[in-house]
């Protein structure tokens, strides 16, 4: 297929790597100077987003709503995309945005598929992402030999784009709940002479032996906040979005609440570049134990 | 060994009845006379607390700070006790009573040994408890025996025993947030077009895909909070442990703080005698979506 | 002077009618064709807001920081200003808006003044407003006779306009805080067998006689939300640009992050249009008291 | 009238020494051999707590729970009592401590009356305090002229002692509130230049301007917080005291929960002994700016 990808950082290189390597013709473009150092084999480099207006799929993995409207809205290339192209936004952007864009490119005769993942940079570039899928069936259909490239597993959840948003946005609130749960957990069997060490690792051995306890487990034993896996900023960044979600819809996430107040009080100390396992840090710092 | 069991309701029995088949002298009390129906085989049921004093290990399973203080304080088992007897209390109790009984067997010449457990009443009659054992090492190590019949694994936190009920309570705090969490995040999937099922689906099959997620994520996926597995005033029991502890060492904890919030919650609307995962209600409830 | 007036709400109306009864030339813009009927005595409408541009103070008062934007931005009055007008904006605003037409205003050598208010559209008719000032001071200076007319006090809060938006947020924090606070503390009495009138009365005749717990304690007493004094979605509105100040001062607020809550569950259960003293309701649903 | 008085800390030593100002017959008992030393004129103390046993009204001025019971209970005091006594617990304790007594004086004939009450010591002493009563009508209508000597006014709150005492805890809560509303809002125009003084002198001339606010605005304005007038660790006793009244009753009270955790920040920090106004502090260190 002829795929046009927008957004070549740690994620989006690759994919756009594998999706070369498994054949595909991928043209790409970034915001970024530095990153165009960073061009994977296979993958040719077009100088403005416009040239991809011609894809029959177009990949997008933009950082934020910002920057995806600025390609898409600001720069013209929703408004240049040919009828029949089905563009697929693999990032975590606002349920807002989502609609708006599903909208958008139906106007334009084009299917707006979102796709956010599950899983980080070394997952994409081996193909183990979890991919959380909603769109036009008929899109998302057609689309199955890239699915496959793609990741390990398509999750699909429906013909509204916003819901995979959702989905996705509804799981990071829960992995940011999970690091304060054990923040707290750790903190109170701290408090009784049980360092964290020994805690975490029997906690994330027992009831709690999953991906996101045991890795973020590790990190908080270990007080390995740098170098960040995942930014303190962006993890304040997804619980907006869980709040602004959640009022759209007249519902209140008192855990949302808690962790936003968490996040700012690490960014009043200095920490929004670190790993958001840095979260436990408030926790301390609250009892006097920092 | 020459085994006194205190307290035969659901985990008490599993126990009691491994420590006879297990080829132990095993005598019990238990308080409540609807449960001496139910005695394991191999066990022989003693008419009052106190003729359990001669026991070489004492082992009690009772349901809460005032159960344990009745028995071995006010109806006297404690001040009765042999000097050399070891006491292995495996209920969930508070951090306090569990420092006073310390020192209290400690003056009597007994040993205290703190064994609260993870796993629910079939776990504990198949010998698949995790055990969370703190106390004094000697005792605790010549009890080798006991420990592989009580249980799967012995998780070991010091030599003071309010370090295991800590480590208990945290946990349990732990369970209470994995259930709120996956009540907000399923909420606000839900007001996206995804039901609970297929969201909580994909979530304990990939990034929390721990017994603990898996066994609430189906409960909550399908409303089943009847029978419960565990009682919603229990869990707010615990959550004030999580809370009582914390406020002794003068640690905030905001999740637990909501957690309160969101039982009592709960016991206003009558659901004290469902699973604690009825929680979710709680959220529904002030989302207008109950 | 001669005065343009942007806004002929409930509020606006009383303004421009003193200022116009004060002597002053006083021409007004309104958006809503409905409220054209309502113009005081004295005041002439103007087709559009460009045919203000020759004021020599602009006086605005609009709903929200969208309205402002349509009509400085937008619409183009900002940049039809002649250099040397005052334009004191009387609304309540965000705080980056505030700083935003700051900026743009001296650019264009104009004066950007904020003044958001502490009363109600009875108090502006008749003079009884507190005026929260903040701006460049030669034009506060200049301004003095208008003040006069504007309210009955003047409270100076230095140069920088967003200052004063901060202060007026910040004083509707501790509104919605006190409606919250009364909401639960009369529950409190509720269950154990004293209504809330008599509570109420007491706690606002003796520590807490002050006009706005005189206001709200009478409204909750008697359960008088209907017809909105203001709103309870203006509320969440307030709510929403304190947090946001707070936000981006990297400053947690957590009665704050509480009373979001609180609102979003009342626009759950269809309260946004009655008073905002309607949010002890929320309370009095999570205890089953509703 | 032959009163016992219970209790000679800075609110009892005032009530005391007005009530035999007044002509009464006073006999007093203080378990703090400290206070012994400044005995009010016209005050005879006993040796004991019995010694009390005969008098016609008891009045006891207490520090909290434990005291109470302590003489009253394990002492022996209410045991002994004449039927027909009327006492008259003026101390701030819980209401299931208020329900206990109730009965417990009902069972031996005598009669309990609660009056918590508001204002400090210098308002005792001169006989300003107000007066929250509940308790046996008859007893209360023949104490008239009693409670013309110990305060200014009398708030009757119906014939259960425990509804005063709910009604005092319910507004010590409110006191609370008052002080955090005042932090978060002072933090938030602090945040955008304007200092807590000139904001909160603001504040309480307009819409707060009652006397608790004037009285923690000035003291949180100018960090005034030793020595304390109402020490946190009191304050933090206090809003125990209301989430347990709340428990009771099912009742979620999440200003009192965010509460709870400032307090317990502040103790983590040592402040303790400093005035509950130290409880902004929380805030402060939270958003980096202590």
């Amino acid at each position: 297929m002829r795929i046009g990808f927008v957004g070549l950082g740690a994620m989006g290189r690759g994919l756009a790597g594998r999706l070369a390597g498994a054949g595909h013709t991928v043209r790409a473009w970034s915001r970024s100077a530095r990153s165009r150092d960073l061009i994977p084999e296979g993958v040719v480099v077009v100088p403005k987003p416009l040239d991809l207006a011609d894809s029959e799929v177009l990949i997008s993995m933009l950082a934020h709503d910002g920057a995806v409207r600025a390609v898409f809205l600001a720069e013209g290339l929703l408004a240049a995309l040919a009828p029949g192209t089905i563009h697929i936004n693999m990032a975590t952007v606002s349920v807002d945005l989502a609609r708006d864009l599903a909208k958008l490119h139906e106007a334009r005769g084009a299917a707006y598929v979102a796709s956010p993942v599950l899983g980080r940079p070394d997952a994409a570039a081996e193909g183990r992402l979890h991919l959380l899928v909603a769109g036009p069936a008929a899109a998302i259909t057609r689309l199955e030999e890239l699915w496959a490239v793609l990741g390990q597993r398509v999750w699909r959840f429906g013909e509204r784009p916003e819901s995979a948003n959702a989905v996705k946005i509804a799981t990071n609130l829960t992995l940011a709940c999970a690091i304060e749960a054990m923040g707290e957990a750790a903190g109170l069997a701290g408090a009784y002479g049980v360092e964290a060490g020994p805690y975490l690792d029997m906690l994330t051995q027992t009831l709690f032996s999953s991906p996101a306890f045991k890795l973020y487990g590790a990190l908080i034993a270990e007080d390995r906040f740098e170098p960040p896996g995942f930014r303190l900023a962006l993890g304040l960044k997804d619980v907006n979005l869980a709040l602004e979600a959640g009022a759209e819809a007249a519902m209140p996430l008192p855990f949302g609440a808690v962790l936003r107040d968490r996040f700012l009080d690490c960014v009043a100390h200095g920490e929004e570049g670190r790993d958001w396992c840095a979260l436990v840090m408030a926790g301390r710092r609250q009892a006097g134990r920092a």
